[in-house]
């Protein structure tokens, strides 16, 4: 009885590698009318044109396409791992404190709400300011062991070596001037919990960590199923930070077209300005025989974004997906 | 084999019936920590430490306890209304060319949007401003036309009459400064469609139709199941447009609570300030012998709200049931 | 003695004349760069070309040049005169607690800052919020008595009939939105003492009040002498309210820019969108045989208007002057 | 005819520093309504029931009464001499187009209007954003260069020595995150012409330069004479930018109650946080035997200050004196 199933899953497989490289042809193009990030020198000399998927469901199969192994930095999408990690080292009420859990509508590197609700505590983890302050409180006293934290996190969830790009944090490091801007307001009201020097570099080197659409996809899966590796069959995460991680995803993920985005496309996903996006696809009732009925972890990676800082073919693909596949939670 | 299984039914709803029943006093007395809404006056007079729940399966089970039976007006609910109508009757891109579905963080009567992000369009149609203009871009002419939008809407999925409670109307009409402010500023940037005077009325009539719990319940079941009514074994509404409304809920829903309640709670919700707080619980892979395992719709009452203006009790009855039933959509 | 004087004053008067309309000439084509208002039909209908001036000085001297005479609406500048009408019925007290006297640097009819700073009270009266609050708290029950209050005032200090301009107030009244919007926002937190509409109606009344150059500038005269009329030889306003309308002026007079008007011109003045400007030059210590040494009242008319508001020919012409007979009062 | 001239300089002297001393002691106890700066812990030390004051006329007249000669820093008033100093040195053009000359009706800290005005060019000088613009545009490359301007330019005006208090200094260095977060913001929209460090330092050293009432009064009396010095009998600084940087404190100066003050009291004047408050009143027609017909300055001190952070009664005693004298400019 196995031989056959292998063999179907094998065709399976082929036929839905297929339909992805299709997909992917069809979707590359509107990298056009994006363009890489300029304001981080290392990102701007990505090939805006890559374009790259990959799936992973609950059983192990995994399905690739187009440039799925160019490695890209995680950016914001980092601000997803910090989140848990520092939920899972702290607490969640100890972290609530320090930032809140709404969306904002305002853009990621904004400021003026810092000013203008007291006591200026950040929105929620996913901006600038959030995110900031959720470096300053990672265990550990140097920023080292700040990082080390999130890196454990991710080298557990996907099972290999993580490691941060120098030259992009390089890159980033001498002009940081905004965000150090917001450490400094943080660090002025309370809500920054080291020296500002030291949250910037914990900050900016968990934006530098280097991964594939493979790995994040490979989160996104964990993440899909509440914390729990269905590879490893092993209960990784708490099922509680795991949601509230899925909520801000699906709240506050996709920059400020976050809001169109749960409508049109309705999955908890996180992009970055380096053109990934991370996705975690819950189980869900859905009809027999549709593509990853039992939920899946995508990876996306097309470094040429949109005005709002999202991948501009890796969106319109994972809407795609999401209708064809009917991938959404509501 | 059908009787023991209508027994078994019988039994289970009774021991439903019952521990709702259980829930409703164990989570009355936090009414005390919230207060009826103050700027209406006829909500004023509402019995802060009432508490009501309706729950509807698709079976047709219905779970009711507490005061599930007492009359209160939408308020807020009726904006999840009058987009899904305005959205039927005009299609989606018309209607998101003139309101966007964006999460704001700002206060529900919130006007600084308006003028700091040009050309001023409505951020969602959740907060006064979008409802205002979804208001005025209901089919009809006079508000009457308008109004009867929504009220064919409501009737159409309850089954029941609904009516407006003037006394309600009337009591907001008088003194509705800040909304018609709303209105002129909407007036000028172009995004009202109609005069200021008939918006205010469309939109004060809407918020001022009565129902119960059981009414939202059964309204959420519908959304619940994207459109299709279960009892009626019809597709009433359009999936995408139900998608949408879903996707607004969660993440605009629960005024600037919203984030939290995404995060704690986890399901589609829209709370007023009369409140009343209606709830989609979508289908759901779930534990089997889970209540609710193929989802629900949920309707609450309970008049005392917090700051923000959500029920207090019935919040935190609502983020027990999720928890205790799994209901979360992440 | 007497006759060489005369014969002394009017050749100065003829070569004052003459400089004038060289000015004039010399200023004119700067109108050019400006364009007349049209938000209000009846004022894009002005000649953009025209620019006039009045001086009149304590002694009696007046010097007129260019379109001194072409009648033009008041808008803004009756800002000020409403102001004093409220300050000498009420007492300043009174006024100051309905409405500030600070400078905003926002936009003249801008409502963001009535809901970020509680609870409410418009900065100062030179913008549309603070005016609109000032025109329902003058003396008076119905809008015609409102109204009779600053024609009145206008009257006393002119010596001629005041009225209003029907077209224009017409004009306005049909799309005056966004006025509206700021009325209905400051009757919610309790700045309108009367009916929005009734507070409207008065306000574009005041605003569509006919003058000439000539008017405004026996009105800034008696201003530059702290409310002393120097040809009626009678105090017709209590000194400190005028002294406080000065300040406003300096401090606000010249829409957005009223901080480089003070700057580099140095007088007080006040502007509004149908290109009058009403200047107050008080006495001062300045060499003998300065024109305008004992001070003088300047009216001012381009309807040619840059993007702030201000009259661009107009204010060019006004800083030359200030220069060139050293006005300054710093 | 010297000699009674003389005697009576000599009594009226005498009568005039009877009656500040009596005013001083007559305004001391409003102190008590303010309090010392608390968030740099070296103004915190001040004693809060001192109250001094220096006038000093064009003639050399010089009356003290209180406590005259405490010494204090400079704090915000130091603004007003970075902006003079680099107006000097690069000319005013080069300086407009870094720093507006617009009030703004925002805390003297704020962050938020840098954000919402694009591009980000700081409203005016005397606002610790456009401070810190002023301070890194000074002549030189070092910190020490850039601040030794502004102290020759003391020096030149006192004829005296300046200092930088450093306690001071280092009290404020250590916290000065609002500032750091100011400067960086400015850096990345390129308003900030050298180091971050670097403009805070000269930034906060120029706030710590320590002087006496005497020594204000004195600059207050050469920026009364348009940068001339009366006893010197020099013309110091040029006319025009001395003109502006009287119009920047009559429309700025005391921080958010400048418009009040413009009101009420009428003169140039600028306050900083330790209490000091520096007036220019410029020569003006004033009747035959009032002090200060001329013009004066007056230095002010009394480091218990109100809630938007002007000398409690420093600021009182100031406006007893404008209506006593007929100080106002207006």
């Amino acid at each position: 009885m196995g031989a056959p199933t292998v063999t179907n899953a094998y065709n399976e497989e082929q036929a839905a590698n297929t339909q992805l490289n299709e997909l992917i042809e069809r979707f590359r193009p509107y990298a056009a009318e994006g363009k890489c990030a300029s304001y981080i020198p290392a990102l701007a000399n990505a090939e805006p044109s890559h374009l790259g998927i990959t799936v992973i469901q609950p059983d192990g199969t995994i399905w690739r396409a187009g440039n799925w192994d160019v490695p890209f930095t995680l950016q914001s999408i980092s601000k997803v791992l910090s989140f848990i990690a520092v939920c899972v080292a702290r607490g969640i009420p100890y972290v609530l404190e320090r930032v809140d859990v709404e969306p904002t509508g305002d853009p990621f590197n904004s400021i003026v709400r810092l000013e203008m609700h007291k006591p200026g505590r950040p929105f929620n983890p996913l901006i600038n300011a959030g995110a900031i302050t959720t470096a300053s409180i990672l265990p550990g006293e140097t920023p080292a062991q700040k990082l080390a934290a999130i890196i454990r996190l991710i080298e557990r969830l996907t099972g290999k070596q993580a490691r941060v790009n120098e030259d992009v944090f390089q890159s980033e490091w001498g002009t940081a001037y905004r965000n150090r801007s917001l450490a400094y307001y943080l660090k002025e009201t309370g809500f920054l919990a080291c020296d500002v020097e030291d949250a910037i570099e914990v900050y900016l080197k968990q934006c530098a960590i280097e991964v594939t659409t493979e790995d994040i996809a490979m989160i996104g899966l964990v993440l899909a199923h509440d914390g729990y590796h269905p590879l490893q069959r092993e209960q990784l995460l708490p099922k509680q930070v795991v949601r509230i991680a899925k909520a801000l995803m699906l709240t506050c993920g996709m920059y400020n077209a976050s809001g169109k985005f749960a409508a049109f496309v309705g999955v908890p996903a996180k992009s970055g300005v380096s053109g990934g996006i991370m996705t975690a696809v819950p189980p869900r009732v859905r009809p027999a025989g549709t593509p990853c009925a039992d939920g899946c972890g995508i990876g996306l990676y097309g470094p040429a974004i949109d005005e709002v800082g999202n991948s501009k073919a890796g969106g319109l693909l994972l809407q795609h997906l999401a209708e064809e596949w009917d991938l959404g939670i509501f």
